[in-house]
């Protein structure tokens, strides 16, 4: 067991070792690191996280977080406005950003619909998007949930609200990954990749 | 690559990104981890950091890390003044103290005599040390330095001014660890158990 005899140091380590992932240990050895540092270098990175919860929004027109009224992307004049991805949250908008492959803009719901979790539509951000497929009138809206029962369900109920207003709607493509061989693939995924078999560029 | 499409979020990431250990991706996870916490949380997780490094102190007899003028240790009435044990660092502190076999006090050098890295006596609370041995009259000082070239130089130099008080010296028991393999133990380490054999305890 370590004893810090040290309740200034004993603060700070369970402050960081409150985050997933850092045990005691870590957390320890990252206080009497950042002790090194100067005073301003401390009072800076302190204020990086006081200053991001207080100012931190909700994008306006997509939800996502954002420093301003509109976030990055959707003030960004070159993002295809025409299409609209849909993700649950702000992780999945950095994941598809990172493949540098779509050049639309999102919707972060901030989850998806859940009985078991009591999660229901208005807890998410559908309704900022029927307004915005209204105003807007994109040429497609992507589905981008997680695939589970509930991203399933999201992805449903959703379409029944969209399709009425003429709107095409897509899914991303479930099939083998990259590198992933025949014999050790679930029988879903293999289904699915065979159902969707796309033409061969030779 | 990672790019985030907000500021506040990538300053914060970036802050913690800078801790060792701790890398693009786990930061920002934790930062968005930080976000579904109160703004009050908040504050306090920025506060324990700001209050460590605007309190801290340097203990004034031992130079251990310390809220108050005396270190916990040292203010505690329990602990042997007799017997000072010299330790490079607080994480040495720290390593002893876990043992739960050490009830006498420390002496924080804060690192060892290193030319090499132009680290003097007079970088180090040698001094404080001496007036310590001087004042206090203890009956033993234990070397627990780590074994390098430095270390052994800084026990030596230290042997040098504390013999002459008349204080008896010890140094740390160097052997087989625990678990340790005969076949796979270094000579110098194994060298060293044999001359340093103790008395079998059936």
């Amino acid at each position: 067991m370590l004893e810090i005899p040290s309740k200034l140091i004993r603060e700070a380590t369970d402050q960081l070792s409150s985050l997933p992932g850092v045990g005691k240990k870590t957390a320890l050895r990252l206080v009497l690191h950042l002790l090194k540092r100067s005073e301003p270098e401390i009072e800076q990175f302190s204020k990086a996280f006081t200053d991001l919860k207080r100012n931190i929004k909700n994008c306006q027109r997509c939800h996502n977080l954002s420093d301003h009224e509109l976030c990055e992307i959707c003030a960004n004049p070159r993002r295809n406005n025409g299409v609209i991805c849909i993700v649950e949250t702000v992780k999945d908008v950095l994941a598809i950003e990172s493949t540098q492959q779509y050049f639309g803009t999102y919707h972060v719901l901030g989850g998806v619909i859940s009985p078991m979790e009591g999660i229901g539509p208005n807890d998410l951000s559908i309704d900022l998007l029927i307004n915005r497929c209204e105003n807007e009138k994109p040429n497609e809206i992507i589905f981008a949930l997680n695939s589970s029962m509930e991203g399933d369900t999201t992805n449903f109920y959703l379409n029944r609200k969209i399709s009425p207003l003429g709107i095409k709607t897509s899914i991303l493509a479930r099939g083998l990954s990259f590198g992933d061989e025949l014999e050790y693939a679930d029988e879903l995924t293999l289904g699915k990749s065979i159902i969707n078999r796309t033409p061969f560029q030779g």
